[in-house]
Order: structure tokens, then C-alpha cells, then sequence
């Protein structure tokens, strides 16, 4: 039934052999041995993706947005302040959610599309908001997203994180599109609260969103004065649970997806077995590789500079003369391109994941697809040029 | 790595090799023609499976008490009275995810363990309530559970919701443990909003909340005063979406479960081959012999009566002498069955499971390892007493 292609959107991605199997593997009881001893791996295993020993994990069925309105329903009171760095799509959704809480929300814009908000004016507002504790008067937290999936733009998370940190203010940083691909030191870096989706770089079929909470940010939650007004994100209801399972005794709150979680216990292992130092270079290694290829025939990046681009995903314009009519031609080839996704350049561009079980000969084959795709629409180029451009990165 | 046992709980229960095949194809984006397709279908033959041609299905990824808050969350705003029927532990979370939104909750309790509130009690309640239009005192809704899988307890829906329409009051059913298997009418008995969750009689691994909403329902809604305070179960982002994708539009929202869905609509499909009426009497007869083969093993039941008992589900107490430990013994045989789980009474009964793709077969099989199980704690019967009551109705 379905027809099989190389799968390159910013999730879901291509998933391994073995997470697939675990799929649809015979499901077991959500209280079998078994099942409790993969649960309570998965949740350790979680930390040590996120890099964050002494984070507490959560695993809960739902998408990714669900792990946006898990962090605010539960960190977010009435009244409270909270700041986001606003780099596209996903952090207006950021914004929204706060508000849905009762947050007053401020927002410091990035100058333009494919650009991110320079730490300095980040500072400013910090400053001006004062500190949160005491007066009352400063923000409770800020949201950072990582990597915007609709534009490839990536902000420095880690100094984002310092300002953070030096106005003690919760850090929530989206990681949805970057979480064991994109490089990022939870605890190291001082990231409260760090959240995913299982079918973006951390490689399972889309239905699990995934929260690791530091301390403060369980503190924070423990300290309400108001109960969570979700009753389903509700931590009140789901810490006894991860608690209980990755003590191997299973308690009962929603029957866990247990076929997901089986196949997040598999990818995760295998993304411990690569090891995150390994991963994150072959990450950037790949992404470098297409970005050259992208360059070479002629097309302009989203992000206004590397530096402010993320390894997971690459957003090319498309050349003059092209439009999203080269995408069809491209799936014919075999690849699977994402279109544009900001509403204000929607038209103009398109999108590549490449995260995951991503590798050189999957680089080499969308650029290939994407330079017959060209070819097939007109475009002028030297046929070789984008591949020769992916190989030389990937031969160094 | 599992050891392959016949799984008879109440959820997730046994599935179909055309399900777990479709769990473990590799992931389609979730904007491919074929998955739009796919969605498409599963919406449509969701609206088939209620009974419900009127009805709004939601299909999110989320468990069972994602569907419930859904309801809860959409429905209800701060102030609005509220009344449960209360047949046992899923009755009393309803309460709470009510109150949770700000509704005023009046509970009608069955008068013991095992049995359901009186009709006669229910419309004297709603009565007194007044009408819920005009003066503002009545009641905007009522929840149902119609099988309290923690009892077996299955409560007259039909008979309920009609007293609810009568009175004008939303009617809300929570069919976890009973759509697709208990007999259920959405349309033709008067229910508002019908919800389940994926790996009960609906055949899916966990991880999808499914609900259909009335018109009366979605009206509700839309006369919404104040904005639902839940993000990620707010219909005003998810009606579009499956509108959209019932239309064969893909929209976006949150990335859809997509493995999970292929396997919904590879389910629902198989459900509907089945045909509605077949299917709820092919629960009723094995239930039946199921039952017969208790009764003749000397084990009670925890509900009151035969009228008053699910389908999908057996509820026995122990014999004399017998407690939990004979589980153990059962898994042994090859199959597992579930324990307790109603705070009351939980040491002193289980549960079995027997819905969806259940067979004549495995009910011997389970009739056959519960007997072994009994012998093997010393407790005193024939042997074979229960196979031959449970074969005299699959004989007949």
C-alpha cells in the first residue's frame, strides 16, 4: 500500500529496522515485567540523550505540542511573566500556550525572517524585567526553540541559557526539532526543561512527547499556589508514574502506548550505542555536507548565516524561475521534500530534514533528486555540481 | 524478548496481524496522498464504528483520559453544574477532570460495589436540577461510564441518556471499555459525545484518544463564553484538522500518531467487515459462556446482576481460599489476566478481558487456565466443570 521513498522532512524522519519492529512487535500488558523493565530503561536512557543527570523524564502520549502545553500548564500561574525568544512559527505557538495560562508574555523578535534575536537585546528585557524572585516583577521563565522547524534558523541555546540562568528564570527550551541531533548539554548548559517528539531526531514513530524537568523546574512546580489547570499534563498525576516505573514498579495513571514505548527504548539505545559526542558531529558533518551541495547550485539559505542555522534541517529558497511545482519532480526521484512552512515566505522556500538514522549515501540521494528535479524544471546548472560539493565535505 | 502469552485484560488487549503489520510499516509523512487517504477513512468509518452519522470524530494522539479531558475541557466552563453516574474508579476521575475545568459536580453513586444508580434516582436528580437553559440552574451535563472496567459494572446507557435528553442536558459517555464491543447507539440513543481510547474493543496498540461529538455537543462549543483552558485539547485547533482531513485536505496542527492511524483504519476496517450487529452479539455470546464457565467454577461476580454487567469483561471474586497468587499460576497456562483494581474491594477479585478480535478459543483456552490455575492452589472442582458450561453456550 504505501510506496516506499527516502523520507527528508523535518519529521517524521526514516526510522531503523529495529524501531519498526518494535512497533509491531505483539503488544504486551502495561504491567508485565517486561514492559516495566523497558519503561524504566527508556526513561534512563532519556536522561542520558538530553544530557541531564539529574533530570526527572517524562514520557506521555501525545505530539510534540502536547510537550509545549505539558511545560506551561505546569510551570506557568496566573500572572506570571514569561519571555520568549520568538524565532518563527513554533515559538509564536510557544507564546500562545503561555498565554493560555494566564501568562503575560513579552516577546523579543528576531529582525527578519531566518535571523534570531541578538543576546544583548535578550539582556535588555531581562534586566528591565528585574529579577524574579523577591519583587515579583521579573519573569518566571523563558522559552527558547532551539531549532524552528519552519525556517532551519538555530539560536545559540547555550547563551541564551547563561542570561537565563544569571536572572534565574526558568529555561524551557523547545527542543523538538533538535534533541539528539542538534548538539545540546541540558544540564551543563543550565536548561530547565528541555522537550521533544519521538519522531523527529530521537527516531520512533510520531505519538510521544517527551519533557526532561530539572530541578528547579520541579521545584517550581511543587511550589504552585494554584493546581494545573490540564488535567491531563497534570505532573501531579504523572510523576508517581515515571517515578514508579524507572523504579521498575508500575503504577497505573493512562495505559502507557506501550508499542511506542518499546520502539523508544530500541532508539534510544542505538542512539547511546553511536554516543552523543559521535552523533552530534556526524549531524553536523552531514548537514554541512548538503548545505554546501545547496550552495553550489546556486540556491540561498533561510537562515541569514551559518552560525544561525541548525544541522537537523537545511530551508533553501528556491532559485529564480523555480517553484514548489520541482517537489513533485524531486518525489519522482525518489525523495520526499517538506514545502515552506512561515506564512511569510511560504511560497518561496522548501525544506530538508536530515537527522536521525540520516547518512552520507541519504545526502548523496537527495542531491541528486534535487539536482534532476532542477534539471527536469528548467533550472541551468552543471549537472554533478551540488553532489561534487556534498562529496567533498563528506571525503574530508 | 516477549514471550508471546494470550493477553485477556481489559486493554491493551489482543490485536490483529493486519494491525500490528500496519504499527510496524515504515512511517509515511503525514501529509502523503496515501496517508491523507488513510485518515480520511478512518474519520468516516469512526462516525460507522459510533453509530453516530451526525457525529464530529477526533482522532489525538493521547490515552483514554486525553479523550475524557477533551470532553471535559470543551464542554465545560467554570460554573456549569455537572452530573456523575457513578459506577465505581473511572466514574470518580470524570468527577475529577469536571471539577478540574470549574464545573459544580453532583454525584449519583450506585448503592453498593458491583451495582449502578437507579434511574428513578438519576431523574430525580436531573429533576431538581431544573432545565439547564433559561434560569441557568439545571444541569449542562452528565457523564456516563458506560463499563466501569475496574467493576465489570455495565449501566443501562440507553436508558440514561434518554432521561438526560428529556432534561435537556448534554449526554456524555465514556465508552473506553465498551465502543466496539458493548452495544452502543450514539445517534439513536440520544448521546451527546462518545469517547474511547485505541487498545480496547477498537483493536489499535495504546496511544490514541478517540472521540465523536453530537452536534448538540459541537454547538456547546461553539457557545463557548470563555476560551477552553487547555491547549492541546481545545477543539478550536482540532475541528479543522479532522474536517480538513475528512475532506482529504491534509492541515496541520500537531504531527498525527501516523503509524497508529494506518493501524486505526486497517481496525475499524476490519470492525466494519465484521458488521456492528454481528459484533455486539458475538461479545454477548462469548461474555455469556465466559460468565457460565465462572458461575460453574463457584466464583461470584462483582456485579449485582446479569443485566447489570459488561460484555467486555468479566469481573469474578476469588473463591474461598483463593487469592491473587492463582495469577501467577494462570500466566503460567499461557495467559494473563488482570487483578483488582476498585480501592474496596481489589484483593479480593480480577479481571478478564474479552473483546475485539477475542475468539471462541481463547475463551476455552482462558477457562482452561484458570481451571489449572484453581487445581494448582488446592481449590476443589471437577475438573473441566468450567469448559463444559462455557461449551454448552458456544454450542448452542
Amino acid at each position: 500500500m504505501k510506496d516506499r521513498k527516502l523520507l527528508m522532512i523535518p519529521g517524521p524522519i526514516e526510522f531503523t529496522p529495529e524501531v519498526l519492529r518494535a512497533m509491531g512487535m505483539p503488544t504486551t500488558s502495561h504491567v508485565a515485567p517486561n514492559f516495566i523493565e523497558v519503561f524504566g530503561q527508556a526513561l534512563e536512557r532519556l536522561r542520558q540523550v538530553f544530557l541531564c543527570p539529574s533530570g526527572q523524564p517524562f514520557v506521555i502520549a501525545g505530539s510534540g505540542t502536547l510537550a509545549m502545553d505539558i511545560a506551561a500548564a505546569n510551570l506557568i500561574e496566573p500572572g506570571d511573566k514569561a519571555l520568549v525568544v520568538n524565532t518563527g512559527y513554533f515559538s509564536n505557538r510557544f507564546a500562545d500556550i503561555l498565554e493560555r495560562y494566564g501568562a503575560t508574555v513579552t516577546q523579543v523578535h528576531a529582525p527578519a525572517v531566518g535571523d534570531v534575536p541578538a543576546l544583548e537585546e535578550v539582556e535588555a528585557v531581562l534586566k528591565e524585567g528585574g529579577p524574579s524572585t523577591g519583587s515579583g516583577h521579573g519573569y518566571k521563565l523563558m522559552t527558547i526553540t532551539h531549532v524552528d522547524t519552519s525556517t532551519a534558523v538555530g539560536v545559540d541555546v547555550r547563551g541564551l541559557a547563561a542570561l537565563g540562568r544569571e536572572h534565574d528564570v526558568l529555561v524551557v527550551v523547545d527542543g523538538v526539532c533538535s534533541v539528539a541531533g542538534e548538539e545540546m548539554r541540558q544540564e551543563e548548559w543550565g536548561i530547565d526543561l528541555a522537550l521533544t517528539a519521538s519522531q523527529k531526531a530521537i527516531g520512533v514513530p510520531p505519538g510521544l512527547a517527551l519533557v526532561v524537568a530539572g530541578p528547579r523546574a520541579t521545584d517550581a512546580f511543587r511550589n504552585r499556589k494554584t493546581p494545573v489547570p490540564n488535567f491531563y499534563a497534570d505532573w501531579t498525576r504523572w510523576l508517581p508514574i515515571m517515578e514508579g516505573y524507572e523504579a521498575r514498579q508500575p503504577r497505573y495513571f493512562g495505559t502507557p502506548p506501550v508499542n511506542l514505548i518499546w520502539a523508544l527504548n530500541v532508539s534510544l539505545g542505538q542512539i547511546l550505542d553511536e554516543g552523543m559526542e559521535t552523533r552530534f558531529a556526524r549531524h553536523r558533518r552531514l548537514s554541512e555536507a548538503f548545505k554546501a551541495a545547496v550552495t553550489a547550485l546556486g540556491m540561498k539559505q533561510v537562515p541569514v548565516s551559518p552560525d544561525k542555522t541548525a544541522t537537523t534541517l537545511t530551508a533553501p529558497y528556491y532559485p529564480d524561475g523555480v517553484d514548489r511545482a520541482v517537489l513533485a519532480h524531486i518525489k519522482k526521484s525518489g525523495v520526499i521534500l517538506a514545502g515552506g512552512l512561515h506564512p511569510a515566505i511560504k511560497a518561496r522556500y522548501f525544506r530538508i530534514g536530515h537527522m536521525g538514522v540520516v547518512s552520507a549515501s541519504d545526502i548523496l540521494a537527495t542531491v541528486g533528486a534535487i539536482e534532476k528535479g532542477l534539471a527536469q524544471v528548467g533550472y541551468k546548472f552543471k549537472a554533478g555540481t551540488g553532489l561534487a560539493a556534498a562529496q567533498a565535505v563528506l571525503t574530508t
